[in-house]
């Protein structure tokens, strides 16, 4: 084996790692036979000089093997899930798998937790009182079987080499490079058992990645690891200069989830949900293009089969389903304040990591690993980039525990939020498309 | 205290770290606060992003006050020490450290260990039978007193938090970092109780810095932090595109050192001492110049009182004088071999670096820590850069122990040494020097 010294002076003068030796190198590592520090001087010469595609995909491969594949392959259908690289307000995964469920494509998703600024679907599940995300591979297996769409947590057999380097990334400050973000969404993805994958990378100041550039190089990264895997992947560049939808907060974000369910279009969080499930439907070959994936997700929406799916779900997961159906009997937050407008003129910017992070200062959100939410906890925004507003207008409701500071809070949030005497134009909230051919621009259809 | 991982991320982005921050950062992992592998990261980026002037000297600063600092004010005369970068056949310090003393210049000097290709001074002095390096403080002081000269080695006192770092960066890829380099150098040499210092940077392929810029760079460096503590600094750049001298190895180094110190006159090797000598003497305030300070060295060796300093110190440590003074009676190494030129011509290249790990291969250092050198093993050069030669000539003789592959390794030897049909311009031994005002090119005065 060559010395580990020797695979970290390489990478830290440029050199390139070839696949055997990098198989070599992290694997020693996930085995423990290669020390932490050593890793991560090795992770901070990545960070620098980067990985080529070899090296990335030798690195996703290490981390998929060293846990379970889920094999998916005795239930009928292309089974296609979402992931996206995390945002403020971000519940499209709730609405999205039973729409396209409901659209006959399996969808076995895995998801995670709160993340810095940002919200984990498996938290914004678990405040439907009852709801486990903990399934065993076998019940996860059983319910894409059963009713086409498991939501579950991600188990201790998955990738767990990821999982240890995860969390040595986070203490060295080697998180924010792309390959190495890569890989470890990869890694995950592709031990779910899907056939194909649809993305949703984020970009702008409310994202991990701050720029539309920096955006479509992960997503090139990212199709260009699944499709080595022979699994179709579509990435979606959506914008995040405002959270998506209004609620942010478990809860909030899942009673706004029932609303669209049933019918109520949210602009922007309805947009983004119906392209990415309509790629998900078109990879899942139950339509010939994505426009047309796009219209019969509307379809499982008006026809109520979308809904009905999320109920199914629900109920197979031990969630309170009379919850669900009448959302507003849920326990409220202790205090609701109400957040009005200081001046006149038009909204014209978000300050959505910190809109995202004050949403963790109420308890909606992690600031250690081990901390709790609280799942009724969160602001709900009444106005929108490019809305009017008047002095005394109602802008947002906080949703606050008993000891909150809600005087504090609310001069926290409105400073976040700018109001101008000119409005702007609201880019579109869809950006870019990027597969297997490259990276084009998007213009969202309209669908009815 | 700021967060480990800010300091991290701060420095990966390029930042500087204010003073406080770096000497809390550095102080808490000296004292086993912050793991290290937060540390590792840390040093590939400043690897990466460099140190600034303030954070060089906060982390000088730390690694200096984490042990004892020697103190020699109750001793007569300006203390000056010595430190090189490190070279093949480099026993500068063997002749200088008595001929300087023997000019009334107190020498305090504490010496290290062969490192990679590099010969060290400790492992020198303990070729003669008897010779004791391990000085307590309280010896160490006492013989700088006594006779105006200690050779010892690094105690466990004197900046341990530089071994704990050093350690860590042989293991993590992060030695070749010139303000890293800088900060172990002299912390430790500013722990010795000096009034002022000289340095011999090497330049070369057989040296740590492989061009004079980065050379100077160091020195620079080197300088700036002496100045500011206070203490008078001059840094010479010295070649080393071939060995030092003629010997490569532990006594075969003594022996020559031996000869030169009773006046015999290698040129090179004599020139970089008496440069760096006169320099000595210079800053001890026993010459008005360098140039007159190396005309005392010179006279000291005429006078046999460099000689004669060198049996004291011998002497007061333990070592067997008599074989000092008869170097002949030495045991020899179980197999000389005489290496002879394959052809006719000019000696115009030594591959210097690989003849220094060729005197490891053949027992002369230490391929790990715990590795036993032999001290009888060696290379012994009959021939130098711009030398003539025929084919048949001896070229060198290899000191070998009794196993070693006598024909491989003369292979070996001759084909780190290049010999060409027309003769080489040698270009001069000491090439610059640098001071606190900057650089300036060198030319060495001749003196008798």
């Amino acid at each position: 084996m060559m010395n580990p010294v020797e695979c970290i002076r390489r990478k830290r003068d440029g050199g390139i790692l070839s696949r055997p030796e990098m198989e070599e190198f992290v694997g020693a590592y996930t085995r423990g036979e290669i020390p932490e520090y050593q890793m991560s001087a090795f992770l901070m010469a990545v960070y620098f000089n980067g990985m080529d595609s070899g090296e990335t995909l030798a690195f996703t491969d290490i981390m998929l093997r060293s846990g379970d594949v889920i094999d998916l392959s005795s239930i009928p259908g292309r089974k296609v899930d979402k992931h996206s690289t995390g945002g403020v307000g971000d519940k499209v995964s709730l609405i999205l798998a039973p729409m396209v469920a409901a659209c006959g494509v399996p969808v076995p998703m895995i998801s995670g937790r709160g993340l810095g600024h940002t919200g984990g679907t498996l938290d914004k599940l678990e405040s439907i009182p009852g709801f486990r995300t903990g399934l065993s591979v076998g019940e996860f297996r059983q319910a894409v079987g059963g009713i086409g769409i498991a939501l579950a947590g991600q188990t201790a057999e998955i990738a767990p080499a990821d999982r240890k380097m995860y969390a040595l990334r986070d203490v060295t400050g080697t998180i924010e490079c792309l390959p190495l973000i890569a890989g470890s969404i990869m890694s995950k993805k592709l031990a779910e058992g899907i056939d194909a994958l649809v993305l949703d990378v984020k970009a702008g100041p409310g994202a991990f990645m701050p720029t539309e550039g920096r955006a479509i190089e992960l997503a090139r990264l990212l199709v260009d690891i699944g499709e080595r895997y022979g699994k179709q992947t579509l990435a979606f560049i959506t914008a995040m200069d405002q959270p998506l939808g209004l609620a942010i907060g478990n809860w909030l974000e899942v009673a706004e989830s029932i609303t669209c369910l049933r019918g109520k279009n949210i602009p922007d969080l309805m947009e983004v949900t119906t392209v990415l499930g309509g790629a998900m439907v078109f990879l899942g070959r139950k339509a010939g293009s994505i426009e047309e994936g796009m219209q019969q997700c509307r379809s499982a929406i008006w026809s109520g089969k979308a809904y009905e799916k999320f109920l199914h779900v629900v109920e197979r997961q031990g969630g309170d389903v009379a919850l669900v159906r009448a959302p507003l009997e849920y326990r409220p937050a202790p205090q609701v304040v109400d957040v009005s407008a200081g001046r006149t003129g038009w909204i014209t910017g978000f300050d959505t990591k910190r809109i995202g992070m004050l949403a963790v200062e109420l308890g909606a959100g992690r600031k250690r690993i081990d901390d709790a939410v609280d799942p009724r906890t969160g602001i709900v925004l009444e106005k929108k980039l490019g809305d009017r507003v008047r002095a005394g207008d109602l802008v947002a409701r906080l949703h606050l525990t008993q000891g909150a500071n809600a005087d504090l809070l609310a001069v926290e949030l409105l400073s976040s939020i700018t109001i101008s005497d000119a409005p702007v134009q609201v880019g579109p909230r869809v950006l870019a498309v990027v597969d297997a051919a490259g990276v084009r621009p998007w213009r969202t259809p309209q669908v009815h």
